[in-house]
């Protein structure tokens, strides 16, 4: 490892970036131009009700600001070492949040920039909790980028899972590696790409497929468009006040089953696509992934049909859609489930620790790293009977190296403490209790609707300011897993 | 390890545990004679409203039972291999608390066969919890053997905790044990004998001296007996409705004292008194011990004057109490914490997790497991820096194998689990969300007070009869370690 940061090649990456955002951003303001048209007052910027202009402007100043950082770091130094990986990866999630929420502030619609930003990086990392309190009275071109900012998060973190982090080795994230991690960091670049073209494509295809499927149920294209974005990358944000609930069972269904392909790790889905359906069942993450929904979906929707006494067919699909949503990490909602006997929103909760599996865009803990836990756990009794025999855990029938094991251990306690101190830190801002563990945990695990007063059908709008920022810096560490922000407050990662 | 299970040496050392409680009860007998002696009615044994007969009958059964049962099984084999050890323990608290409840449940003082025996397992674990809405009404008697049973409980803890689990290999207790392990099982019986003889010692050392400056504060005789007992026991139970609320100040900071010393390793106990003041003081785990309960005091004793305007000794007094008696997991109370702004009291709730100190009386995690594991956790922040270098967690300058490290954080997992289980398995029997949290944590952690309906100045008199049984088993489950209990359930234990 050499010893000098290379500070001008993170500038130039984050640079590079903030050019591509620069894009997306003047793509939905040409939307906003054909949606949006007869609200644009063509003569004054600020005054306009429209997306058009803020769209404009926020796309103008990343393009600049990204054109002038790309010029002024042109001639750099190309070889990039783990700990420049570190500054990307945190930074570049930052940096396009800040300019990803300029449209949001400069039109208006947000009371404060405090607001557009966290519902910016809300979008980014894919949680989907929102700070709006009337969605349907935002002009098109907002709502498309909104949504968008969640495919395009959502995009990140299939490249960051399964190739950036596995060869960073963050929280045992080699073990899901779509290719096994090459020699040395430095050969990141061609194999990043590859890996890239070859998820994003089917991201890109799953999203059309829904698109298809949704206007197929008399969706308009517009809100199968952004919904179709927030069902794949896991995100949760909705065209409608309402979320999902309004619309018929056959959408509902349609949503659930791309909730579930998203929450699927993205190497499975090329492997079925090549005809290895057999690797595909045989992945106990897999397994384990459909086990839980199963089960939770059957213990929810038993009970519900008992005590709610809804009729069946309503009590599955709405345990079944709330189960997949929050299991996933995703966060529409189709029924307040607030109002179900504790027992069953207490079961979500612990849903809320399980997250999508890795290699998805679903956040939280990952359901690989509970697999491993589990496993391990019930291993400790096995090691206890037999204390002399060396016993280790198996993943896919291959033993899982005791470092690797400390390390996924690690992560999970880490993400538990960080959990629970969150809560304190939110009920000091004066938060409930019930709130404040809602929020800490539906932020860290990039969900969306929590408990208390930001249960499914309320949102963000009412936390105090400083509430909102602690959520952003919450969401922002479960979505890189921790460590990548972590290790930058540690004294070593800048020692030498 | 030999195959068959040797059952009659279960139950002969089961029995001889029976024989020992019966002395106890005919003690606490002895001295309901003397205290109730006017409530005693000579011709009636079920009419008495004294606690007298109700002891004497208890005693005589558990007498009668222990000697039968140890006549039948003394032609025993004595080798004792691991998985007899796992039985005795687990059973020895389940036996010793179902005869122990027999005075209270023949005395019509409790309700139900349910009440008298959650009071009991309550004692012998040393949680804490009680289902009395007026304690004060209870004859003498009764009241010494509640505290009694404490007591016990507490001698039980630190024999198993320092001789007996480091023997078996229980989560991590290699680590603390008073001596190192012999090379066999076998060789168990003389080391017991000489580790419980020491730490016994210094155990009713301790006891007597409390009861003496409780004394010396005006406390009467039999007050200060049962709150020494429920002190060094890290127990709870008070003779008084209020606790130690109504105590004069200098009663508090002598309670508080004493339950810092009960929850301290009793083999730095034994160095003190060898006057090896270096070795206590150089001991990681008690710094951090102390740390905690500083650090905790500090922040809420500072809001407790900020926030409730409290007069400072007040609140400082008021603060260290309730953290010292949860950090412990005594349970006294002196004050409703749950009227303090939530933050305050979440931040005792964080304390439920932590615990006592290894080999001290207190439950929960324990210090030491939290220390090895906040340090790992940073470590490996450091390891993803240098990922070349092997960097092994140190406690007490001593580098801790990888094995250990692994099933200290499946510990910490394994009870999280539990805890999370157990809340909703609470929340199905129809408890509310707060109370749910509060019954789970504070049985595993062998507390006593919790959160809700179960707060400092309520009881566990209105939870209903099946939430008693599963809080009693969480109780069991924390105060043996967890994996003494669960091994019983794997199938590997009972193999062969």
């Amino acid at each position: 490892m050499r010893s000098a940061l290379n500070n001008r090649l993170v500038l130039h990456i984050l640079s590079f970036l903030l050019i591509i955002e620069a894009v997306a951003l003047f793509l939905s303001a040409a939307l906003a131009a054909i949606y949006d048209f007869d609200q644009i007052d063509h003569f004054s910027l600020f005054k306009s009700n429209g997306g058009f202009w803020p769209l404009i402007m926020g796309a103008s100043i990343a393009f600049f600001i990204g054109i002038l950082g790309w010029h002024f770091t042109k001639s750099v130094n190309k070889s990039v070492s783990k700990k420049e990986g570190y500054l990307i990866v945190a930074f570049s999630w930052v940096v396009i949040s800040f300019f990803g929420s300029l449209p949001f502030y400069f039109s208006g619609y947000f009371p404060s920039f405090t607001d557009a930003f966290f519902e910016t990086i809300s979008g980014f990392t894919t949680t989907g909790a929102s700070i709006l309190t009337d969605i349907e009275s935002l002009p098109k071109g907002l709502l498309f980028w909104r949504s968008f900012t969640q495919w395009i998060g959502g995009m990140g973190i299939i490249v960051l899972s399964l190739a950036i982090l596995p060869l960073l080795g963050i929280g045992g994230m080699q073990l899901f590696a779509a290719e096994s991690p090459g020699p040395t960091f430095d050969k990141i670049h061609p194999k990043v790409k590859e890996i890239a073209k070859r998820l994003w494509g089917i991201y890109v295809l799953f999203t059309l497929l829904e698109v298809g499927l949704l206007m197929a149920g008399k969706m308009p294209f517009f809100d199968a468009i952004c919904h179709s974005f927030a069902t794949m990358a896991t995100g949760g944000f909705s065209t409608q006040n309402d979320s999902i609930a309004n619309y018929s069972s056959y959408i509902q269904y349609v949503v659930i089953f791309f909730m579930i392909l998203a929450g699927t790790n993205f190497s499975l889905h090329f492997y079925l696509l090549n005809g290895k359906v057999k690797q595909v069942w045989k992945n106990e993450e897999f397994r384990f992934y459909l086990g839980i929904i199963f089960v939770a979906t059957l213990i929810i929707s038993l009970g519900l049909i008992y005590n709610l006494e809804l009729n069946s067919e309503k009590a599955v699909r709405d345990s079944l859609f709330q189960v997949v949503s929050i299991a996933t990490t995703t966060g529409f909602v189709t029924t307040d489930y607030l109002v179900w006997p504790s027992v069953f929103w207490l079961i979500l909760f612990l849903l809320f620790f399980i997250g999508g599996s890795a290699g998805s865009t679903g956040g939280g803990v990952k359901v690989t790293r509970i697999l491993l836990l589990i496993k391990n756990s019930l291993l400790e009794l096995k090691r206890l009977v037999h204390p002399n025999a060396i016993i280790p855990v198996r993943l896919n029938a291959k033993p899982v190296p005791q470092n690797i094991v400390i390390v996924v251990i690690s992560f999970f306690l880490i993400y538990i403490s960080i959990f629970a101190l969150g809560v304190v830190i939110l009920a000091a801002m004066g938060l409930d209790f019930i709130s404040a563990i809602g929020v800490s945990a539906s932020s860290l695990g990039n969900i969306g609707p929590a408990f208390g007063s930001v249960g499914p059908i309320e949102n963000y709008a009412h936390l105090p300011h400083i509430a909102k920022w602690f959520s952003s810096f919450l969401m922002l560490l479960g979505r890189l897993e921790l460590f990548t922000i972590l290790i930058i407050f540690s004294p070593t990662f800048w020692r030498k």
